[in-house]
């Protein structure tokens, strides 16, 4: 059984899978066919994924057979399962919990295409689309506190064997550490301030201009003040919204276009470097979580943040959690903004 | 000027190191001379690094020049420079102050020997003597708040082009997230049970044995049991210790003995594996600091946190902070006490 552990000191929770769940020789199973040349993701070869959990398809297609836009399925060698019981217990001092949730992998397009970059704006709307149904289903489901949608893109940013373009989702029944440290930052700013830091933040941005890349009537892309990363890239809501997943239509489709641009430009200026992106969007809120989650629709803002990996992570930075940036993330905007596009 | 930028959000300090400070041209420099076949750590090559910090050497030699057992220089490319003033500043919502802090590079043996395992004990307890001196000097100057000695080997680990075996030290004027984490953290578990957390954890892994790998009179090799990567081993003194460098010379011998234990079984069972290690110990404490460092140096406790880099963080790990690690600490304990050295 795969288990969610708790660290004593911090509060930092592991996920540990089943080693014997078989993770290993699906993917291995995988390696294979990519070896023999046959990519599981493209379209006619649906045969070769776990059945279907959701796809955007034309009206005459069959479920698991050709014809879709987007595709959902589980990932074969899942880090959690959807399992019955949470069961939280001890171990005398330490504490722990059966690793319940969803791992499912979004394949962002049926041609073989690597980057999401070079798909059309229009079908960004659509892998967009699909991100909002999976995650308001899944939050359906009261056990799962959180629900990210995260991409790794080239060998350094940790990609699978398959470069068929997909971004993978993930539901857990605990708030992950960073964005607890977001949620927790915010609130205290909320609280004393009265205003949401991030709505704060953009306000800054659009009046200083220097860490903006681009921009449209509903989002903004900027470098971070404080960037871990080289060319880390942030997109916003310009308009105060807690939750990815309530979006409107309308601004789906100003939101694929402003990715699409951001991917862009980072492909053309630091030619197709290997990048991370992750989705935070508000946590799974109940009733019995009570007071601390009460004021969390006016103070949490949720965001995309795109983290390009072309620089290894070293021991201080693992050791230590202060981050080295060589680039300033002025310097970072300037250069995102001068490509030509 | 090298600057320190705080995530307005998270608190999170990032290093912006002056891109004009000559960081790039002096480690092209460097790479340049391992091209030659010129290792700039080795005895005899001391023209090639920065005037000596600190060495431990015979009597009769001379500074800069051979005759040294363990040597400390100035990093060619610091992220931080020892400057005169802190200046602690806000740019609108934003906080920032200026770089100041020290990096230091400690050359390990005057051979060139690539990994610390392959040293004897008594040369590795030699390089313990050396953090101890340098953490002392620098903790004498109370704008540096913590220090952190860290080694990055193998490339995945982010090591230098330089092999020759070095680790490296940082002292800056902010409590870095994760060491803040920790402090915080033990602080609450010693404020409501009025006991030190290592200290539980030191003696409910004594009872258990399970995650234990080796030890001896001063010291356990554990892996946690919420290891965050496969593998992962912590140092731990049995006895109560906030700070490293308040260690006893006996002890330090017996450190070197069980870090090279842990070290050379790392090497054998992961065939040489790329890894991190980090040294935490308690934050350079002042009066002014208050209440919340009063209980420090009966709630924290000093350790060496080493972390195998063989397998990639991807963007889930990254955004999150909650980890996937594969192998469980019981079976990674089970094996590294299998290892035949």
């Amino acid at each position: 059984m795969p288990t969610l552990r708790r660290n004593p000191i911090t509060g930092r929770w592991v996920i540990n899978p089943d080693a014997k769940s078989g993770r290993t020789s699906s993917l291995l199973e995988m390696e294979k066919l990519i070896g023999e040349g046959i990519c599981p993701f493209c379209e006619g070869n649906e045969k070769y994924t776990p059945p279907e959990i959701f796809a955007l398809r034309g009206g005459e297609s069959e479920k698991d057979g050709p014809g879709w836009e987007v595709r959902v399925v589980p990932n074969v060698s899942p880090a959690l399962n959807v399992e019955p019981e949470l069961d939280r217990r001890a171990e005398r001092m330490y504490d722990l919990m059966n690793a319940v949730g969803a791992h499912e992998v979004i394949i962002e397009t049926p041609q073989h295409v690597a980057n999401l970059a070079d798909l059309d704006a229009s079908q960004i709307k659509k892998v967009i689309d699909t991100y909002k149904t999976r995650i308001l289903d899944l939050k359906k489901d009261q056990r799962f506190r959180s629900v990210f949608i995260f991409k790794n893109y080239g060998e350094r940013a940790g990609s699978s064997p398959i470069k068929h373009a997909h971004s993978q989702l993930i539901a857990v029944s605990v708030t992950p550490k960073n964005l607890k440290e977001e949620l927790m930052g915010a609130k205290k700013y909320y609280d004393y301030k009265e205003r949401c830091v991030y709505c704060d933040m953009i306000k800054q941005e659009l009046s200083a201009k220097r860490r903006i890349i681009c921009s449209n009537t509903d989002f903004l892309a900027v470098t971070p003040f404080a960037s871990r990363f080289t060319h880390e890239v942030w997109i916003l809501p310009r308009k105060h919204s807690a939750d990815f997943e309530s979006m409107r239509d309308a601004k789906s489709q100003n939101l694929a276009s402003l990715l699409k641009e951001v991917l862009l430009r980072l492909k053309i200026l630091l030619d197709d470097p290997p990048y991370n992106f992750i989705l935070h969007s508000g946590p799974n809120r109940t009733k019995r979580r009570g007071e601390a989650w009460k004021t969390l629709s006016e103070d949490y803002h949720w965001h995309i943040e795109i983290m390009p990996r072309y620089t290894r992570i070293d021991g201080f930075e693992w050791g230590t959690g202060l981050y080295i940036n060589a680039t300033t993330p002025e310097e970072a905007a300037g250069s995102l903004r001068g490509v030509k596009i």
